[in-house]
């Protein structure tokens, strides 16, 4: 592997060739990005060593896509017309359907792994970009059945390297299970910022009360929302069934605090700090 | 200040005794609690010298009530009757309306003050008490002119100890902008935890797609649904419009996603980054 193009060079791309670069010191890397500010900066960070054109991608043995998922379904099928046989083209987009659905009958197929790292920020940019990101986190594979043994090969060594733990999935099962535990975080966690940003529009000092409670729950409002819109748009169908399940149960809850039904608001919190053990399970499963 | 009691031997009370402690080290530090295990573990861990019973505050220089809220309408009163005409008796709950309102005909509401640190963590119960809780975090202090000048000292001595930034602000106002920055979390948190696990009751594997963004989210759902219940029910029309808010965003959102209105969900996020400036606002602030 001599030649590694990134498209993309923003936190999840960026963090990647972080940890490349240490296990490939022959390697050289490139990057691709629309934005030429991300692209000299990620550069300037010592990311990549060359800044490349799009029609260089050629040259690749690895490019990885990391970029929003309404990009990826123009960008992937055109990198994939433009690489030569031997090259391995990874996404690493939060969405795996329409993806995956955008390449099914490229005639290069078979080169390309759609795959789906539980890692990041709520940071966005090549300055976001930090090493180890990876390091015992939950890589979704999905279709891996599509893509040729051999870069089947290559992929299964590179995360093994960045020290991910690898599961297999359907792009359908993906895309389900992640508006549950990723997109309806996000949305929960902005609507929260957004209401409490409205009353603070009407009542002063507001934030001057805000402990490190609110300031976890709203953590994820930080997050891009030039990439969190195509994803959003792109599980539409999944993401309002989570909004639907959230909302019932909060409109539920609701009714409990105005009815003074203290048992059932009681019980609805001790069932869900069942979370405790779940999350502990996850801790020590990785 | 010799003789301190503290009633609830639980996160917030044995937190500010570990510091205390420190500040005061002549002192007797006593520990009330209807659960003989906790009082026991607080002496245990060194938190309090020695198990005390309520009788025995007539002989307090100091009593800090610790407890679920609906228990401090109940016990406060009762501790004013008690103690003797120097004692200052502070009490840290999160709701401060109906705790004002319980004592404000008492005879003896000069030696009280209506506090609320808004510090904590997401664990409760003695083993959960830590040092230096409290630096740099807000107190809001209640209806302060109702408290004699040199009880106010004495308070103003024990925060400025524990290096906590002390604002002033009344019962209703208190509440009300605690619903937003506390309750809602709390609430967005626990039904977040709720939806996700009644998915998962369906859906196996799903926790293990979970990521960070998650844990963070929906951390405050491991709380004390005996703590939280009595929160609720006593500031029950703030946590309702603070609901009622969350609610209608969610759903507003629901239906720009349902429209495939990616100009409003993007403008939506956009503005709620702002976010991020506040809290860091907080941060530097503290």
């Amino acid at each position: 592997m001599k030649k590694v193009y990134l498209i993309g060079t923003g936190l999840i791309g960026g963090s990647i060739l972080k940890d490349l670069r240490v296990h490939y010191p022959q390697a050289i890397f490139y990057g691709i990005d629309h934005n030429d500010a991300h692209v000299e900066k990620a550069k300037q960070n010592g990311i990549i060593d060359e800044v490349a054109q799009f029609q260089e991608l050629k040259n690749a043995d690895l490019v990885i896509i990391s970029i929003p998922v309404d990009a990826t379904l123009k960008v992937l099928p055109q990198v994939l017309d433009l690489v030569n046989e031997h090259a391995l083209i990874i996404d690493v987009g939060s969405t795996k359907e329409a993806i995956c659905k955008s390449v099914e009958n490229h005639k290069n197929r078979r080169q390309f792994l759609a795959a789906h790292p539980i890692a990041g920020t709520e940071f966005s940019g090549p300055d976001a970009a930090i090493s180890n990101l990876f390091v015992k986190k939950t890589l979704i594979i999905c279709e891996v059945e599509k893509t040729t043994f051999k870069l089947q090969e290559l992929a299964n060594e590179l995360f093994e390297k960045l020290e991910m733990r690898v599961r297999y999935m359907t792009p359908a099962a993906h895309d389900k299970h992640i508006a549950y535990v990723s997109h309806l975080s996000h949305i929960s966690s902005f609507m929260l910022g957004k209401t409490v940003i409205q009353e603070e529009e009407n009542e002063r000092d507001i934030f001057d009360l805000a402990g490190s409670g609110f300031e976890s729950t709203v953590r994820l409002a930080k997050s891009s929302p030039a990439m969190w819109t195509p994803i959003f748009a792109q599980n539409k169908e999944n993401v309002l069934a989570s909004l639907d399940g959230y909302i019932e149960n909060l409109s539920r809850f609701r009714e409990s605090v105005k009815n003074n039904d203290h048992q059932s608001i009681f019980q609805d919190m001790e069932e869900t700090n069942r979370i405790k053990t779940i999350l502990k399970g996850i801790e020590n499963g990785k």
